[in-house]
């Protein structure tokens, strides 16, 4: 498959993956767009010239209509907009609605429902149960059993590139709780699915009801202030210690772009309870890279995670809860078995024990203000071609006086 | 202060009160109303007839635009309604947009943003921790010094009279997990404040600011699976054991209302850290009433809450986590220190080992299908006017094959 747009080499936004955001040009109205190359198509831009159908999807602030719309409409949009940037007969009209991605300011892809965070990596749930209950196994005894997960504040997601102010709280001290700035500062790399087409309340969505709720992936850096996190955690699970901020890249990247890279996951033993087996392999050959201050930390492999996307999704709503345009349902932080696969500095350092010596000599334990974070992905994608995530990014401020 | 319209004796929905809620009459559009006596006022009439300033507020879905108008305009409006009401002269105009309660559909009354959920009574926390942790101490280390607290499940708030479908999910036995109905089904009694006013990202609100931000009451029932949650709450908190449905009451307390209810809390020792002090006393008295298939059960005590509103408020902000309108905040489990004073099933039956005595014979551990749960509240209001909130309620229907 060949685009006529000049897709750089090595790009991640080739016409394979088509991801889809909401931009700006220039204080405009936002709209809905496609990253190709380094420019972003204008699919409102391409409704109003009659090129594109629309039912009120495009010219729009957020994902949520166009998700919503569902599945058919979904695969009829994409086989168009690469029936588009294929044909050479259709350069002419299309090549006005190619917009700068220099010139696109991006903005929070989707309106987020309901924000559920997972705890699916193995390998992050033995290490991090390590540090916060070093006197019990590692992993708990329900975490073989079921995708363990919690809800997240939705209404502090926020957009790649939103700086991060350090959060204040009580942390435990020898003389009890003080209150302050948190000391230990640290990210979560994870990758999240935003559910489409919502379910009734008291229907549950099996694992092979995935393809029809779902719309796609998108990169999650969930914030934890792991001192806030520590001493608040039990027994209701963390609060203060991640609502200050979950931040998440600016394009969805939909399933139809992930088929190439889908995978068999680890196996799973004991074999889950029924309703939580899934017919098709949905793991994902899915690398992650973390940045500190522009020096790589780590490349945390998404193919490793014990818990697939249908199995939580399928958890989540077996209760018969039900599903909302815009649900955020992340990973829980990837990490895999080598030291430098581990998707977050509490595991990196060992909880400050081992700080990082980074090249420019400077050594960290947790993040210190003026840090910036970068997060991206690259799955496989057809042919071997890259289908990237983009980057979550975000640098920390001092915490507020 | 006397109204001129015909409240039955008894009623909490006196001219005292005003309570807000939205509502449709015959199919009609939704509407934001007032409840008094046994009828609605229809604020959008009212307005279309000229007699109420609306900025949008009214011919709506919701109350979410005019919470959002922030407190001088829920001072004027009340001062107005109160006007209307209470002088003969508004009679012949305002009469006509009076609407019987009977014919009201009563909806949501608001769009939930993030649904936060404490566990701030001592009496709750103590009988619960001895049942989920019995080789522990009750209340865990944390619990006297911050309002421990996690976020909910926004997509399935439901208004009153929603019937709640028995969740299924994994619990605990002897050959390890299991899959089925839940088999201990509970309720939850609680009171929750919504957020009216935003707050910005990084900006923590202090005590002082709950007015300014927080709108108003309604009564929680916080459904809970407590063999559901039993298996999956540690590490991470609640989830499918409490995500199948939260109801609350169609009728919004406005703070205004519960002036003359405010009372001391009971001592805190030891004294919280900074942000958590505050200046005013924002215990409430305030009684609760549970039924139970139409035998009254219990009589939780609000006033006996140790953690207050504003400094739940204070702390879940003190990190910087923005508030959206909309924010549900409810209190946890309300319990006093009476047998006949707790909030829940599992603490008024020992999780079970002491089945409630109904008045027709029947006896309880946890709820059956066809159970009828129904919460009603009172606070003293002035003059010993009673403030109601009107009741919660829903049925039990069986668990989905």
């Amino acid at each position: 498959m060949e685009t006529w747009v000049d897709v750089p080499e090595g790009s991640g936004f080739g016409v394979e993956n088509l991801p889809y955001g909401v931009f700006s040009r220039r204080g405009g109205p936002p709209r809905v767009g496609v990253a190709i190359g380094d420019r972003v198509l204008d699919l409102a831009g391409l409704a109003e010239a009659g090129l594109l159908t629309d039912r009120g999807w495009f010219a729009a602030g957020t994902l949520n209509s166009f998700m919503s719309a569902g599945r058919p409409v979904w695969q009829a949009t994409r086989e168009r907009l690469t029936a588009l940037l294929t044909g050479p007969e259709h350069r002419g009209r299309v090549e006005p609605h190619l917009v700068p991605l220099s010139d696109a300011d991006l903005r929070l892809p989707f309106d987020v429902a309901d924000y559920v965070d997972f705890y699916s990596s193995r390998d992050h749930a033995t290490n991090v149960g390590r540090i916060f209950r070093p006197n019990a196994e590692p992993l708990p005894p329900n975490w073989l059993h079921l995708p363990i997960g919690y809800h997240g504040r939705a209404g502090t997601v926020v957009p790649s590139g939103t700086p991060v102010v350090r959060p204040c709280g009580q942390r435990r001290s020898e003389d009890g709780p003080v209150f302050g700035p948190s000391l230990k500062l640290d990210i979560e790399a994870e990758v999240g699915f935003v559910v489409g087409v919502p379910s009734a309340l008291g229907q549950p969505v099996p694992t092979a009801g995935f393809r029809d709720h779902v719309f796609g992936f998108v990169l999650v850096n969930d914030w934890s202030a792991r001192d806030i996190q520590a001493w608040e955690y039990q027994p209701l699970g963390p609060f203060l210690g991640k609502s200050f901020a979950t931040s998440i890249s600016p394009w969805v990247v939909p399933l139809a772009a992930l088929e190439s890279a889908r995978t068999a996951p680890p196996p799973q033993d004991p074999e889950p309870l029924p309703y939580l087996r899934c017919d098709e392999p949905w793991g994902l050959d899915l690398t992650l890279r973390i940045e500190l201050n522009g020096h790589v930390v780590s490349h945390p492999p998404f193919a490793t995670m014990y818990w697939t996307a249908p199995q939580q999704l399928a958890h989540a709503t077996v209760n018969g809860a039900a599903l909302r345009t815009g649900d955020l349902m992340a990973s829980g932080t990837v990490s895999g078995p080598e030291r430098d696969q581990r998707g977050c500095l509490i595991e990196l350092t060992r909880d400050g024990r081992e700080p990082l010596e980074l090249p420019d000599g400077r050594r960290r334990a947790y993040l210190e203000d003026g840090d910036t974070v970068r997060i991206q992905a690259t799955a496989s994608g057809p042919g071997g071609a890259p289908i990237g995530f983009g980057e979550v990014t975000g640098t920390v401020l001092p915490a507020s006086r």
